[in-house]
């Protein structure tokens, strides 16, 4: 990130014209042909507005459940780099709360440059903020070796049913 | 569950005078000591009253992101099973969500009940009912075969970095 044009923060409602449904696009299936308004719908539920009084995934403390860290080239008003943190509230360890990052990706001409690493500490942060006593994340085999770069162990096995 | 004392439901506030969280406690660390005042407290944020304004963790279809399933032995008065959903809202898939199991456990004198599956199948239609289009849950090789034939199927990798 010694590129002063290359700029790690959260998620804002102008990101999505500036190509954070195309960088997901480069990680799995997104619809493309959803409108602005409907994906702004979608951040009001994930991070309200301030004075709103219907607080969707809003703890106690006011933090939202979600983080969501981009990094954006200036340069081209572009985003670059995602990861999405979530936190869980549980019952056991005296209701504790559990990390889990998801949908983690880097635009293919931006390897190398540590992006990955830096969206992946961000969400850590957020989530030490947060209390989670853990971070959690599912990957495939082949990405098992960067995420124990950016300071993860291998532990369980994920499960999966598709319901569709 | 044939055995009608065996009762399939959602978890309650008065669980917690049943043993919920010594059953946890059969699958990892729990805090014995909280009272019940901040256990119900913790209940709200997951599962706010009815005509609460401040509606945490509940999305525009008031729809709990949360959803925790107990087997009560009624003969007993006891917690015997228990399995926790929850719904993450995505941005990929046209802004999909999906389900993630957590915390499953069956009392070690209910086992080759069924109770498992039982309470995993009542997740699943829960996420179905939110719209989820998969489920995924981690858990150690050894659980693989149980989940297997709960009809998921091995996927991905667990990694782990815990922050306290």
């Amino acid at each position: 990130m010694d590129d002063p044009t290359l700029q790690l923060r959260p998620l804002e409602r102008g990101d999505f014209g500036k190509g954070f449904l195309e960088l997901l696009g480069q990680l799995t299936t997104v619809d493309k042909t959803m409108s602005d308004a409907s994906l702004q719908k979608h951040f009001d539920e994930l991070f309200p507005k301030p004075g709103c009084r219907w607080l969707p995934f809003v703890g106690r403390k006011k933090q939202t459940a979600y983080y969501i860290a981009v990094i954006e080239d200036t340069s081209k008003s572009t985003i670059v780099g995602t990861a999405t943190l979530f936190v869980e509230k549980k019952f056991i360890r005296g209701c504790a709360s559990c990390g889990h990052i998801e949908d983690v990706v880097v635009d293919g001409g931006y390897r190398g440059k540590q992006l990955g690493k830096r969206v992946i500490e961000r969400c850590m942060e957020e989530a030490k903020a947060r209390g989670c006593y853990k971070v959690i994340l599912d990957c495939s085999e082949s990405n098992v070796a960067f995420y124990a770069k950016c300071g993860l162990e291998r532990k369980e096995v994920q499960m999966v049913r598709y319901l569709d």
